[in-house]
């Protein structure tokens, strides 16, 4: 029985190669006067460039970003901000995360112009971090009002990089299955992200100057992001979040290891979202499909393969546990957690798991 | 090369057998006092029991709903919402019109609860008819803030109304595919939307009792309204627009006759768009599909079937070619608009042409 409740969330998206021409246009639409833009040192020429038309419009530069946005950063943008009447970022996501800090306590308008694959700039989610401390939250006040997607301007993110950013992005895809807020409008633009990740990832990891596979991460993302802003995220996030912060681990190739066992272990008992899932990969086995796409992108074989002992996982099951949700597709016992974390840990290949 | 501009509207759905026992939690949400309750005499009762648990709270209740939104029924609608912080309305296409033409002119939210596969509860366009003209408009100020969709409303609609809506529906979700606006949001919404309607009519027409597919069809039309208010219509709206106008043919089974011929037109050079309407309809042949669903449906063979003679159609290519869009996939000629109406006159089962 279908049964959901669905927030549309508004904003505009334009997309395409060369679409920042389209950025003047944008500012006029908002009638912004006194803006502040937000940079990396390292996009700052680019951003200035495509600032160029409207230079005199730009009050401030704010280029001192960090990563996880430190407080203090968030301050300093925020003292920046003051008298601006729109927030204009270009960058990744700790700059997005910037941008939002101050959209946050200013209610200021953000235009977003990302050069990576993060997928932050169409959530409502900020975070902030007070030394080792993150805090996030979802407030509407921080989702940009308009993107600008430009395919352009990340055919010289490596490729390495690029690959684990979709990859992140494909776990956002898989899980909006059975994300808490999931409804069929989520469902169908996750199936949809997941058509075009599994079409970009490897054709960059080919050749990392391949326009349409540019093109297709970057929808690809845009589409993952969506998908999590409104149906949130599952088991498969908490697992990763648990290890990740008990033994340090990347966190792409954590995800990229540990997406094909949980869905071995949901697929039984959703049946739609795994065909689904297999027909957006275009292969009949959703589960190995995930790990081929996985294998030929180079994903290390297993969590050992990224340092972690045989006993390692097992200490934190009890996490894990504590934090499962209640209505993932098959219930998530001690014994069940106990073998998906071995099969991951050894990196067998994940086989689907008979219906409960 | 995929680029597109895309404006997300937000809103909220609630969707579900028994979702109408949110209604007063959704109320509540908007702190509403003095409600606006827009219902026909036919819902009337209906719409008194589902305002019960808050009965104190309906101000007024205004019932003269007449098809097109007549300007006067607007006004005394208008009148009647004097002093009210919300609209409630519970019915139909021109129920929910009603509220839109109060929301117009006043600015106040609307809590829809469609009881038919409408579509119109989640698109910004109103439309009002002075004398025999009708003017229409889209403006995000008319969109309801919420809708309530709860299948157990729709299971007493009659088959025949309940399959010409959904044809209706089925032909926006078709069109979304190569619509003004249309994007990769619009599109995966439409397919979606389409494997709902394929589901859901074949089965109402077999047991119009089935609760199932009384949700399959309903959440095919919210889907198919989506996916038109983000996307528009095209080639097929207009030359069902000029057909119906001029020979006074019956909306639905014109829109579902003619339908197959333009996806017959435009398949060859939009294949993408052919192939994931395919995959939704679960035919190889996506042409022959919508074409067999109707003939399974009992939509009547040819426009000859609606009364039109064989000389008919030609008179009006004139007017149809002047409104053709520029972008069609395949380019619109006048001898291809011949061949097109030619073949749905006589019912001859569609083929899909070879590409430009």
């Amino acid at each position: 029985m279908t049964t959901f409740t669905y927030d549309a969330l508004p904003g505009r998206v334009v997309f395409g190669f060369g679409a920042v021409a389209e950025l003047p246009a944008e500012i006029d639409a908002f009638d912004a006067q006194r803006i502040l833009l937000i940079a990396g040192a390292s996009e700052l020429e680019l951003a200035r460039a495509l600032c160029a038309p409207f230079a005199d419009r730009i009050m401030t530069t704010f280029s001192g970003i960090r990563p996880h946005v430190p407080i203090e950063v968030a301050d300093s943008a925020r003292e920046a901000a003051a008298d601006a009447d729109l927030l204009l970022c270009v960058g990744g996501g700790s700059t997005t995360g910037t941008a939002k800090a101050v959209a946050l306590t200013t209610g200021l308008p953000i235009i977003a112009v990302p050069t990576t694959y993060a997928g932050s700039e169409v959530t409502p989610v900020w975070g902030l971090t007070q030394g080792s401390r993150k805090t996030t939250g979802t407030n509407s006040v921080v989702l940009p009002r308009t993107v600008i997607y430009d395919p352009d301007l990340t055919l010289t993110l490596p490729a390495s990089l690029s690959v684990a950013s979709g990859l992140n992005a494909m776990a956002h895809c898989v899980e909006a299955f059975w994300a808490p807020r999931r409804n069929p409008v989520s469902s169908a633009v996750a199936a949809d992200g997941i058509r075009h990740l599994a079409a970009g990832l490897p054709a960059i990891a080919a050749d990392p100057g391949d326009g349409t596979a540019r093109a297709d991460l970057l929808l690809g993302a845009y589409l993952a992001g969506s998908a999590f802003a409104v149906a949130g995220s599952g088991l498969h996030h908490k697992i990763c979040h648990v290890l990740g912060g008990a033994f340090d681990l990347p966190h792409a190739e954590t995800h990229a290891i540990v997406l094909p066992y949980v869905l071995a272990l949901n697929a039984p008992n959703a049946p739609e979202a795994a065909s689904r899932i297999a027909s957006a990969l275009g292969h009949e086995n959703p589960v190995q499909g995930l790990h081929e796409l996985g294998t030929k992108l180079g994903v290390p074989e297993g969590l050992r393969a990224l340092g972690l002992s045989e006993s390692d996982p097992e200490t934190v099951i009890d996490d894990i546990l504590a934090l499962a949700p209640a209505d993932n597709p098959t219930p998530v016992t001690r014994d069940g957690l106990k073998n998906l974390l071995r099969a991951a840990w050894a990196g067998t290949a994940p086989t689907r798991e008979e219906a409960a």
